[in-house]
């Protein structure tokens, strides 16, 4: 399986996870033929909408492309989306993870965050979508 | 060319007509397989975001499923976008209009809209996109 069919793959395990959720959820399809997609999911509910970023890893740390994220931060700044990167670690499952909380590397190409500080700065799926943190649908 | 794929190419004559105008828009990919996308296109520049429905007609009048373009607003509704539905009239265009505009027909189950209508109460993709109506950004 091809780094792009595990991408997608990914995408569609985290869309089905937000559907179970009553979230409303798609994939975000790129402006162009051949061209990078700027963010990989939209996810909203109630007052809470964000730009999702999925990767996966089967090592202990994740980097990333920084040019990449920043279009990925421009995109979600247009939109007004608020950033969130999903990483999958082999055996552990989801983080959701603030791009701040991102390590630099390689003299500022790259971003990294290692299995440890997910675990320590990131949240799981149903910290942040499980509980409904907006209840104006009962009262209005 | 099949209805699906005349969509895919209609969809690509607007992203890149957003594209000529410096808007940063992108497809909606829907959220499962099979599964029909919400939304056509997101397009956002400024302050301004659309949601965009893209249809084309080798008629003089187009419908639509109401049922469809509910869902269309919800989505809208819930990412806080601005609801257009572009309808690509054979020889005459491409027109932008609310779907306010459009009139009920079979008892509510379809919408429909007039090329004469859309002629009145449609914007021209130049109307809306090509003239920034925020200056933010030169202030700033």
């Amino acid at each position: 399986m091809g780094n792009k069919e595990k991408g997608s793959n990914a995408e569609r395990e985290l869309l089905k996870m937000f559907s179970a959720s009553s979230w409303r959820a798609v994939r975000v399809a790129g402006s162009g033929i051949g061209e990078e997609s700027p963010c990989d999911l939209i996810a909203g509910k109630g007052n809470q909408k964000f730009a999702i970023e999925c990767k996966t890893s089967k090592d202990k740390k994740r980097y990333l492309n920084k040019s990449q994220i920043n279009d990925f931060l421009v995109f979600s700044e247009i939109f007004g989306l608020e950033p969130l990167i999903a990483v999958r670690f082999n055996r552990e499952g989801w983080f959701f993870i603030n791009p701040k909380d991102f390590g630099i590397e390689d003299t500022g190409r790259l971003l990294a965050i290692s299995l440890e500080d997910a675990k320590q700065k990131g949240k799981r799926f149903s910290e942040i979508f499980s509980q409904s943190e907006d209840f104006s649908d009962l009262i209005s």
